[in-house]
């Protein structure tokens, strides 16, 4: 990582910190281990943290990134590029998904324009410009941007997510927008994770099966033509072939945030498209990294289970809902559980203090001991 | 149901206004059904408020019903029966799970002593006396109270919710604390809905292997021991004769919430013996229950596959963490999905009014209408 992102480093939780965390959740009063997986965020929390208290997920941002796609003129989403640019602005006053469900759960949103086709939007308090250029090119008719471009983008992801952590912010949320993006997303996987177009193409925001079908072509041209330019082992490269504007900035603000111990949560299919190039250039990501929802894009269990990086049973998504609308929508809703999860280590009374019975035998933290890997530093 | 709560009444949610409610989803900035599961709850929302608008969720109470059961003397919980009652202080200064989720999601906590033994507690604002004996018989040896005792509570139980909806109250969670229950609760699903105890009975608060295979044969012993009384078509006998204080009040707040038309989250294992009791009094309460999590208890799952009365995939819990704790611990983590639900109905911004494109033809409210089951009144 240190050669795409200067001087950020992402340090592994420390098996030390993640033991004293679960000593503490075993204290408190309630059977060892019966909140399940807010155990699990807890231990995280107060690792990344390095055992500083309270554990905080408060004030949170949502950085929602939209950018336009070249391949959209392929015929690859029922609806039309300009949606993309529409769809930013009712970022921007405030009307969509994303929108209410960060401010039901208390995050505040900023929309990233990555590259939306149309030229710069006029100036916002919403907004951040990051453009990387008016839409990528047809991917299915060489790279979608040249390697500097997505360089460009990586470094700019992760300067937000450092500025972002200089002013304060305790967790960062990732989304996105991009008619066609899940064309991307889908040659990201395929690329990345050694998978089969067919096998990873789904409806995205609601093809017919024709179109999938269609998609799943279209995909698998775009890895032909860029052939030459895909290296698993090097993930700037396929995300500038067959990426988008939004997922380079996306991976980069993964990477900034576990670099600067922040906790951030990865939206759904695109997200994860973003993460698994940013868990390729530094697998010490999965430990800061909290995969908000399973969506019901076929195609995204397939790729997750083939992630490396992740402890085991930490890698699953947090939330199966049905949804598969992106933006960052899933990960809102699982910003709650995080919150939820650090106001129980926080808050709840330990057995002495309130006088409760603990009658089973105590064992140390050897469980968490065994569950934690020992990583290692990228 | 009208034998059993003179004067309640629950009514099937309208096909119409569920319809409505899809159609109006439908208009709003997102692709069609993307919102999954919380499409469901909003859909089911506007039809219990028959269309009035706004939906609201808020203000919430969450009643954790708290009882003592005489099968606890058996060796079935690796917990004291003492606990109980500490938990029922623990709650009331604050200091358990439910009170750092109720917190968190924004629902008040009360608490209901249904029957804990060591007699009644000194008043305190957030408890309610409701109690129906000083800890259950040993189901093991015979029933657990007199039909009158579970008639009583389940009428207190509704009186509850009755109570909390006239005082403005606009969604109610039910949680449970009771050591040795989790037996209890296995008893009733397998009395209620033809399970074997081998098949439902787990670990509930840490019991070992040997302790789980203890616990199943008295469950058998209980079953056999009351047969005459158990009639899965009785389920106030049933509830009688293996259930428990805290299970007939939880089964008598769920029939009053839905018949006073309020959404009402239903916790976890424990939890989910006393819906399976209610819905088998009125099946129309399946339109106003909401499953919050499934447990990490190996029964739940297979308990939730024999229950009646819900639309196909709305029976299905909402969260799969693996908790394991009750209280109602699942049932205000899912409340922050409620609320979500809610807010996105009521604030997103419609296509025509964000002025973005919608590319896919309207086809009305079928999807809805094929969904939603004619439903009968109880």
């Amino acid at each position: 990582m240190e050669n795409v992102l200067p001087g950020l480093r992402i340090e592994p939780l420390r098996p030390k910190d993640l033991a004293a965390a679960q000593a503490h959740l075993d204290d408190l009063t309630k059977p060892r281990g019966s909140l399940g997986r807010l155990e699990e965020l807890a231990r995280r929390l107060f690792a990344m943290g390095q055992g500083s208290l309270p554990l905080s997920v408060s004030p949170a941002l949502m950085l929602t990134v939209a950018g336009d796609h070249g391949v959209a003129a392929q015929g690859v989403s029922p609806f039309p590029q300009a949606v993309t640019r529409q769809m930013v602005q009712n970022f921007l006053t405030g009307g969509a998904a994303v929108n209410v469900l960060c401010r039901t759960a208390g995050m505040e949103l900023r929309v990233v324009d990555a590259g939306c086709a149309g030229g710069p939007f006029p100036a916002h308090e919403m907004l951040l410009d990051r453009r990387l250029g008016d839409g990528t090119a047809d991917i299915s008719l060489g790279p979608a941007m040249s390697r500097e471009s997505c360089l460009k983008g990586l470094q700019m992801g992760a300067a937000l997510a450092v500025e972002a952590a200089d002013q304060g912010c305790r967790c960062l949320g990732v989304g996105e927008m991009g008619i066609a993006n899940s064309t991307a997303a889908t040659a990201v996987y395929c690329a990345l994770l050694g998978l089969e177009p067919e096998d990873v193409a789904g409806p995205g925001a609601g093809s017919d099966p024709a179109m999938v079908r269609h998609k799943a072509g279209i995909v698998r041209q775009a890895l032909a033509v860029n052939a030459a330019l895909l290296e698993a082992s090097d993930p700037p490269g396929v995300l500038a072939a067959v990426g988008g504007f939004e997922l380079a900035i996306m991976s980069g603000i993964m990477l900034g945030a576990a670099a600067r111990r922040l906790p951030v949560l990865v939206d759904g299919f695109i997200s994860s498209a973003a993460y698994a190039a940013a868990l390729a250039l530094c697998p010490a990501l999965a430990d800061y990294a909290v995969l908000s929802h399973a969506s019901a894009e076929p195609g995204h269990s397939r790729a997750l289970a083939h992630l490396q990086g992740a402890r085991p049973g930490e890698g699953q998504p947090l939330l199966d809902l049905g949804m598969r609308l992106g933006e960052g929508t899933g990960a809102a809703l699982a910003y709650q559980l995080l919150r939820s999860a650090a106001a129980v280590f926080n808050e709840m009374a330990t057995f002495a203090a309130a006088g409760v019975s603990s009658s089973t035998p105590r064992h140390g933290a050897s469980a968490v001991e065994a569950g934690a890997g020992p990583g290692t530093a990228c």
